[in-house]
């Protein structure tokens, strides 16, 4: 399988994080990254840099006013003279309210940042787009006729909307990725199962029929994004029931994961698609720092294995999942899995 | 004048703030009303505690599920037994997409909390009921007679939104105050000459006519609540027209502020209420920490006079101005001018 991974993910390392309260380090680190390759290498894979697919297809995902924001963010920021190291939000636009776009970089970025868990460093624009470029390279592979390929997106995506950043994620690799597959497939899925439901996604594509997005997710009742991921959201107008979310109690293991991927591989095929893109997160895993979910690393093999029997050519991107020892292990059995269902 | 003061206000001492990124303790301190009282004093007013007014005016203007999370917020956050002091929101809902109301405190603070400088501490709840009794009691002395009276409430109130908190806001001291005074008057004006718009005041009141809601403030293009404020916004439905908004060049002293407070002074008598509240942020002063515009000391007894000229029933609430040298001078500034001028 081929791997698009760039070293340049390491330009962002983002350090603010606020959990329950408590500002800490980030749990986005590059260091996941590190362990991801060093999983995956002793698989014979085939691994590249991306090429540069210059900035249509982030354009054709968000608006210009952010990809403006995110470009621009830091150095406005640093403009202003008693500013943090990283661009934070410290307050947001209302649901409900009326909504001005300000013209201040502090308002700004509370705009375009939907939390406090995605700030924004010196280098954080540039790892942005090196991922986008990975999502890209890997469905070029496809397109070119792989079956499928991996690409090792950092920061992730899956919680980026065409005009906000938030948990972890800026440009929304995984919606570039289908995007860019599109003209070739006609209909493309996105297959979510980080173990957050992937809000971004889902809201980017909310009203279109052309992109289905499925994501199986721990029950966000409790737990992030907790405002949406539930079950009633099945998209609006022309994409009404082309959403499909799947919340998952708390705790859940292989078994019934396994059989909720089921039921959604079923609502896959009815739907058609010409290609897959696997928002590939791996915090679903029972020893995740973010866990909710109790995944084994067997487990993600058998996950694997059912993306596998699609039987569609697939887009690997990967999104979150954070330090623990087997972070890369449980990347590495994902893609072993679907390769020995092939 | 009566002044409504309870010396619970200090149960509530917020050291959260994140001002461009960087934490550090709020500016709105209890200090700040010592300064206020140390000021006024001395002018011969009759200080007194204020009664219990019970749920009643606070349920009037906040929903049920507000009022439940801002008083059981900080056990249920101290209950996750990892939390922080203070409970702290860190995303919230997005407008333009579905908004479930989520069962995890966590969730439930990102939902009620619009930004991060309004933590809340272990005595949080008690001193904003207390705020909004202060209030109440300054409205029933003018209900009795009285033709102005002032309430020293801490924390303030008029960022505060039927169901959320906001900007060092949790009850709407100002919003319930015009509320009390309705059966009596019929008509009431919402006078806010802080330097942040009173966001939630208009919210709060968009939808009615009833209530005129008026707001004098920095241009918040770039400029706390960033979002809303801008002249444009003038209520929907019932309430168009009522909703009355002047966005001040930063910078704007005491000559271009007394005559937009002229023309708006024609707006509320043109609306001809029966009494006026006045949501008096002093942090307008030209040396306030989070200032704006450039009010001076004698400016602010300028302003007190003007509202004077209304000839209304004055309920005088205190909301923003924060630690300078001169805070106290300026609302003793702003009495004098009024009482001069009645």
């Amino acid at each position: 399988m081929k791997i698009a991974y760039s070293a340049r993910h390491a330009l962002h390392d983002p350090q603010f994080f606020l959990v329950r309260g408590r500002p800490q380090r980030s749990a986005e680190q590059p260091e996941r990254a590190t362990r991801l390759m060093d999983a995956i290498r002793p698989l014979g894979v085939e691994i590249a840099a991306p090429e540069d697919f210059g900035p249509s297809p982030r354009a054709a995902i968000h608006t210009p006013a952010y990809l403006d924001f995110l470009e621009t963010a830091h150095e406005r920021w640093q403009a202003l003279g008693d500013a943090s190291a990283e661009v934070l939000p410290n307050m947001h636009p209302l649901p409900g309210q009326p909504v001005t776009y300000p013209e201040g970089i502090v308002g700004r970025a509370g705009y375009h940042m939907a939390d406090t868990a995605c700030p924004i460093g010196a280098g954080t624009w540039a790892a942005a787009v090196e991922a986008a470029h990975s999502a890209c390279q890997a469905a070029q592979w496809v397109i070119d006729g792989e079956r499928a390929a991996y690409a090792l997106c950092r920061p992730p995506g899956h919680h980026a909307y065409a005009d906000r950043a938030g948990g972890f994620c800026f440009l929304n690799n995984s919606a570039i990725a289908a995007q860019y597959l599109l003209p070739k497939y006609g209909r493309v899925a996105i297959l979510d199962v980080d173990v957050h439901h992937g809000n971004g996604t889902q809201g980017i594509f909310w009203h279109r029929r052309d992109v289905l997005t499925v994501s199986l997710h721990g029950d966000p009742a409790g737990f992030y994004p907790f405002f949406v991921g539930y079950a009633h959201e099945r998209g609006e107008g022309d994409g009404l029931g082309y959403n499909i979310n799947v919340p998952l109690p708390h705790g859940t293991g292989d078994d019934g994961y396994l059989a909720a991927l089921a039921r959604t591989a079923r609502q896959i095929k009815a739907f058609a698609p010409g290609a897959v893109v696997v928002a590939l997160g791996l915090d679903a895993y029972e020893g995740d720092p973010l866990k909710a979910l109790a995944i084994t690393t067997p487990g993600f093999a058998r996950i694997g294995a059912a993306i596998a029997e699609l039987g569609l050519p697939t887009v690997f991107v990967q999104e979150g999942g954070y330090l623990s020892a087997e972070l890369g292990q449980n990347l590495a059995s994902v893609l072993t899995g679907f390769r020995r269902a092939v």
